[in-house]
């Protein structure tokens, strides 16, 4: 059979592939990588093309917009090509446009809290150790003769060693004349000798590295584990967006694709190799001198980055293969450190309260404190601990993307062009935004649209339902093909050219969101037979938290009514967490423990989270003695 | 440089080499094995060739006995060729022609004994699990399900897995309806789990192999882990031979040449996994389903097999890489069982006291016996352990080739063609001779030369100190060039058509054999501050051992002058008590410490052994009162 050759444009790409290949496996093909959220399901609707020219066969069922279909627009996905193509590319549809703002400052912290209680005790340290030489009458072997004196040093009565390190001791302590430095792990109460060195290394330089692994993002640190310090962070994005941007689609990608779980794992192994790389440059260092991996991430992206297949989490009742995993050697993984080192995951509580949750839990010291505390990420998932150092309880609520841009018709992640915030004169309905970047607004985000629709509620545009008030006088409330919507910038403002609008079904995703969100923390009140005036502070992790304004999530019914001192922001307390665990085996130890002791409260068995979703679906909530601070306007 | 044809005679094969090859090389190249005890170093004197024709150069320093040359022969280790050669080489340099009598009988015992006080508990085990179901509401992770499980059926706290297995979990617990069977390895307190398989499998087959590795054979068993029953044994030579006979030589080679270590440990392995397919054939088993592998071996054979460099157990002050080597798994070093089956190695106590000699201990309960036991394998080692329930001293004293046949004119190992007993009339000196395999006199094994040396002595042909006497009536006794010589059988009655002779020096290499065994055994004794007749049985170990006339042994004082009734030859207790092991983790547990228990004794540090050796220098001490039994003939 003839190849067919498909040409994209503007970019004047072209490649030959088999007809009936699709157009989005083609623009992978040619180097082109497009916006695929669902990885390829056209569930998304967001790899839109054109086609110019040429045969194609587009298949049904794909989740595009009447609009985007009225433009001529098809999904890349869905679209086959049957001979030669010409195929134009929006940049809406090109990734690179869609990537999130990767505000390292925000995703790495600039340092450690949360470290009190805990002494620099890190999971792997350097030992200068020398000893007795042997003589005819002390002719104990070399390896017995290491572990004892490694005993006596750390007070621990289990020392292993690999084969491999074992095969370099006799001419190491020969060379050394009876004097090494060795590398020791210990993890969970047992030693293990992983890097030999004759003599007394003088700079007795050993690092570690801290990683939390996001569904969008991934952060490291790497540490000095002899005094503590930060050497170098380093942020990017998880190179998985490709196959999905969340993590159900990964998971399928992984479970229904015969190469698709190792396709996973060696993508976030490569995006981590690089950042290694970063991470290492500025003072040269060496990888082998990185002894110790820690490793915060969901339950998803933990089974990923191990290569545990992760079919399970995603189907009824929603199973991980493991919450806490076995440490590895960095060899085995293919991490460039130092191959003997090893890799630890955080354990997860259940499928959707993962390793950066336990993370998150451990460097906040929740389960310490006597105060109760509500930890809560919220995502795609909403993930919540809520408890003191007598009890824990957690929870996720699939509060879908919407916070995300997801589902909006104008929504976008945090990135440069997207609004952040609203402002609407309440007597005239004009509109003033602001976007990220300064510049011309391409969409919104996450925290524009809680701003906005706290806006709407305030000034009246919306009622307690989400519903417009037609009676409105405004230009900008108009009706269209697909019901009332509301325009937040006139088309001669944007960077398109086009309105960009809220529509009333884009109200109705983002309710939605927020009483899943809502729903999750009053189920878990429940649960433990608490009233909300009862939590006595709120940590808020994760990047979307620093964006969002309490107010706005108050008055919308997101968040608990509670007086504004009670919040805190916390950023990536994932990543902040493994960098504890880092330096900290007492700390580690502590995270095994939380990952025992916090009790998961599954939502979606029993009828409390249901009823407790359909009152949050207004706004705030039909149970206005929740929300005593919200003044109630018509 | 133009390449040098070396044809080998009478084979008829032909190589072409670099000038300067020596014809031990070229041999190896043309597929031809010549003996070379000592690994082509020019010291063991065996691997003599005739040059026919063509240009050699003949390097100083080998070992050639004046005979040797006297017939043309050369080391064809120390000659090079430096064009092209015809070399006829004689059938005797032939290493087949020179393999050991293999007496599987021997070598694998026909059943366990000593295995009382333990009960069938093996090192690993198939363990079928029967799991509830996750539902909603219990959602425990696949893996601490499992985990949850095999602890209450094991009573064991600490469970692992590796990530290869952990990854096979999902399917195997949902394939077989939440009942999986799974291996489980328990070694030191720790199980792990080694493999998963769906449902409850019928037959639950899982078996293990016990191995001992001998510097010059290897022998193993197979066994039926769920009830304990041997289902095949095979025994077969160590290929290590072409590197050399004795441990020293393979140390040599290990160390010294660039891929020594390697090739050493390639070859063990090599064997060992001729033996496994042997040893699985006759059921038509699979490697699979063998799940654990235990091995006893001498210090340098562990290393070797391990492929740990073994250089220092050679260089005083005589130290091993490690005496407790960690357990490791089948796929690291190649061995075909099931890839994640674990190999675990028996405690070595010193450089010259090993596995074996732990393992021999372990299976005879020395250490749980009231009664003060010698336990002692003779070979180029004379290693011994001495003790009961309280205490245990071990010591090795190096007795050099002389029982295996080494150093001796017409010395040859147990072999066809062998004299191993001899009859002297003390009137007339007519000798009888039997030889193994009742075919034409070869020359002389161990059993046989200690046989003669006692004859001699008891007929008079040699006195107290091994000096013949030359007064005797008897054309048998001659001066050569090298001294008195005995014939023990005319060249028309023998194989090569040449006499068989003891030679002064034959008998001079005889006692210095003698002497240090029992210079070991009195240095011991002398430790612990015992008499001689307080030992209360006498453990006789290995091959050599079975041929062994204790009257014999005792007239010429290699061992001590005690009862017969107290001694007992017990075989291949190496391969027995890996076999035990196997079956009973408390008894591998037992192993271990025994390992550590075991004090050595060093006989090279201090002058009591050397003192010790040169009064045992005589037939059969210098101080006669230690044999009481012995009437001194003239």
């Amino acid at each position: 059979m003839e190849k067919a050759t498909v040409l994209f444009t503007p970019d004047n790409l072209a490649v030959d592939v088999e007809p009936g290949t699709s157009l989005l496996q083609a623009a992978n093909l040619a180097g082109i990588e497009l916006v695929s959220s669902c990885g390829g399901d056209g569930t998304c609707g967001r790899c839109l093309v054109k086609v110019q020219d040429g045969y194609v066969k587009v298949k049904d069922g794909g989740n595009i917009s009447p609009r985007a279909k009225k433009a001529g627009l098809v999904l890349a996905c869905k679209t086959f090509a049957e001979g030669n193509v010409v195929v134009d590319i929006p940049s809406r549809s090109r990734l690179e446009e869609h990537q999130v703002l990767l505000d390292e400052q925000l995703l790495l912290e600039k340092d450690i809290d949360g470290a009190e209680g805990f002494s620099l005790q890190p999971l792997c340290q350097k030992l200068a150790v020398t000893l007795t030489p042997p003589t005819l009458e002390e002719n104990i072997a070399d390896w017995e003769r290491l572990q004892t004196a490694i005993r006596s040093a750390l007070s621990c009565s289990d020392v292993r060693i690999s084969m491999s390190v074992l095969r370099q001791l006799p001419e190491a302590l020969r060379a050394g004349d009876w004097q090494v430095t060795v590398g020791v792990t210990q993890i969970n109460g047992c030693a293990e000798v992983i890097t030999i060195e004759p003599g007394h290394t003088t700079s007795r330089e050993v690092y570690g590295v801290a990683i939390d692994i996001g569904t969008t993002t991934v952060a490291a640190q790497l540490i000095d584990l002899v005094n503590g310090f930060t050497v170098s962070k380093k942020g990017s994005y998880n190179k998985q967006a490709r196959f999905g941007d969340d993590v159900i689609s990964r998971i399928i990608h992984a479970s229904e694709r015969p190469e698709g779980l190792a396709e996973l794992h060696q993508t976030i192994i490569s995006t981590i190799n690089d950042l290694l790389a970063e991470l290492l440059q500025p003072g040269n260092l060496a990888a082998k001198d990185v002894l110790m991996v820690t490793v915060a991430a969901n339950t998803t992206m933990t089974h990923l980055f191990l290569g545990l297949p992760p079919k399970y989490i995603r189907l009824e009742p929603y199973i991980p293969l493991a919450a806490a995993t076995p440490p590895v050697k960095a060899q085995e993984l293919g991490i460039n450190v130092n191959p003997e080192a090893y890799v630890v995951c955080f354990p997860s509580v259940a499928s959707y309260v993962g390793g950066d949750i336990v993370s998150g839990t451990l460097v906040t010291n929740v389960a310490k404190d006597e105060r109760v505390t509500l930890f809560i990420d919220i995502g795609t998932n909403g993930e919540m601990v809520l408890g003191n150092q007598d009890w824990l309880v957690s929870a996720a609520c699939s509060a879908g993307p919407a916070f995300e841009g997801g589902g909006i018709t104008y929504g976008m992640r945090a990135m440069k062009g997207a609004i952040d915030s609203v402002d609407i004169d309440p007597e005239t309905f004009e509109v003033k935004v602001s976007t990220i970047g300064r510049c011309k607004a391409r969409g919104i985000c996450g925290s524009g649209l809680i701003d906005c629709l706290a806006t709407f509620r305030n000034v009246g545009i919306i009622d307690r339902a989400g519903k417009m008030q037609t009676d409105i006088q405004t230009p900008r409330l108009r009706q269209s093909d697909e019901g009332w919507e509301f325009i937040l910038v006139y088309g001669a403002e944007s960077e398109s050219g086009r309105d960009i609008v809220i529509t009333e079904n884009d109200i109705k995703n983002l309710l939605r969101a927020k009483a899943a969100v809502y729903a999750g923390i009053r189920s878990m009140l429940n649960a433990v037979q608490l009233e909300m005036e009862m939590i006595e502070r709120v940590l808020i992790a994760g990047g979307f938290g620093n964006y969002l304004n309490i107010g706005d999530a108050i008055t919308i019914g997101l968040l608990p009514d509670l007086p504004a001192e009670k919040y805190t922001f916390i950023g990536n307390s994932s990543l902040k967490g493994a960098r504890l665990a880092l330096i900290s085996k007492e700390a580690w130890q502590e995270a095994q423990e939380l990952g025992e002791k916090i009790t998961y409260l599954e939502l979606s068995a029993g009828n409390d989270f249901m009823e407790e979703f359909m009152s949050a679906l207004f706004l705030p909530h039909t149970d206005m003695s929740l929300f005593p601070s919200i003044t109630n306007v018509k």
